[in-house]
């Protein structure tokens, strides 16, 4: 089946203590987001990629590709005010039927390994999304107090959360709701169930400093993911 | 107040695949444990040290001080068969009243701002320990499937975990149960709430190897967490 990629960078960087968008920052002498891209091509070099961007980044973009002569095909579109409304537009210039991966710009270290198993298990089941053990205590707050969550029930979600084109479609056209955090909130809102399978421990969102100090030594370290060879669905 | 550490380091090294446990991994050329009760000394060198150990290693333990010529004082104690079991052991040995930290022996960078907010709070309050924001969607599972948590509710938690002597003990007397996760699990069950003050995000646990290859690049680059400066109490 054909295969998208909606890459979203919607970050403007504010979290990173920095001017420049976390998705533009150099981590190994390449921005963030061409190590993205470039992830998503050598997994299938047929692959269709969308990148939205936020309408004022996308001069600055073009210009970061001729520098960088970056050369992997995309179709660019543009941002909304949030993420769903990103998303949104990113699903105007699909073609159908279709398995669209809803990916973060910021997440350059997705595994082949990862990816693989998202856009299968979603083929065959209608979606996928990768998930990671919670390896610290969890708790969850009220206004009140907080309290202790059995840790053991607790996953920690990554993207690329991938879904058959229709069913995405149909879920994103349902009213926004601030509960609305990722892809598989909008679809299970819509009466899905979500299928979990393993993503990669080096698939960080690149939030903050540490992060960029991690992707280098990743990069650098050659660093590949222990756990990284469970292809079963984990629910 | 008179204040302790006890520091556990009760892992056997399986997740990391290395026969060492990962206590004992050398990160910039000195082991994990001793990075982590530097970082106690250097905050308070008055500091009452415990080390809880799995018989088994105290012997190597002994073997690596002499190897590294390491001379911060320090009592030994060995663990049991639960993480329950060897803190338990370990407040056999402390004085009250008092405040107790207690810390896994795999965090060595833990930041002197979040140890006084934690020794603080819980000196005030009777207990604190230290959180992060959820930065990824959270999902919960049961049997039959997964559901979205809402992100913004979620904390994880880190150590130390901070107490006033008789409360962590009068909970310790507790039967085990497997819903304890760590000591504000233990306490909080015993009926007390829970108090939690900003963790810092390098405040990792070393679980993986990429954990090691973060820690290494933590010290090369001197990095320091960002968001180190809330002392206010979160919840």
């Amino acid at each position: 089946m054909l295969r998208y990629a909606i890459i979203v960078a919607g970050g403007s960087g504010t979290r990173m203590g920095s001017e420049i968008p976390k998705q533009f920052l150099k981590i190994n002498g390449l921005p963030v987001l061409m190590h993205t891209i470039n992830t998503f091509f050598d997994f299938d070099n047929q692959i269709k990629i969308v990148l939205v961007l936020p309408t004022n980044q996308v001069d600055y973009w073009r210009e970061l590709c001729s520098t960088y002569k970056f050369q992997i095909k995309h179709h660019i579109t543009t941002g909304g005010n949030t993420r769903f409304e990103s998303v949104k537009n990113g699903l105007q210039i699909v073609d159908t039927p279709s398995l669209i991966a809803i990916h973060d710009g910021v997440r350059p270290f997705v595994s082949p390994d990862t990816l693989k198993r998202c856009y299968h298990h979603a083929e065959v089941l209608g979606n996928a999304i990768p998930v990671l053990d919670a390896f610290e205590s969890v708790r969850q707050v009220d206004e009140e107090k907080s309290r202790a969550l059995d840790r053991s029930t607790i996953k920690l979600v990554q993207t690329p959360q991938v879904f058959k084109s229709e069913l995405l479609i149909n879920a994103y056209s349902q009213d926004f709701s601030p509960l609305f955090t990722d892809d598989a909130s909008v679809v299970e809102t819509y009466g899905e169930t979500i299928h979990l399978v393993a993503g990669n421990r080096e698939n960080i969102k690149i939030t903050t400093p540490s992060d960029m100090v991690l992707g280098e030594a990743f990069i650098k370290s050659g660093y590949k993911d222990y756990s990284d060879d469970n292809d079963n669905l984990l629910s």
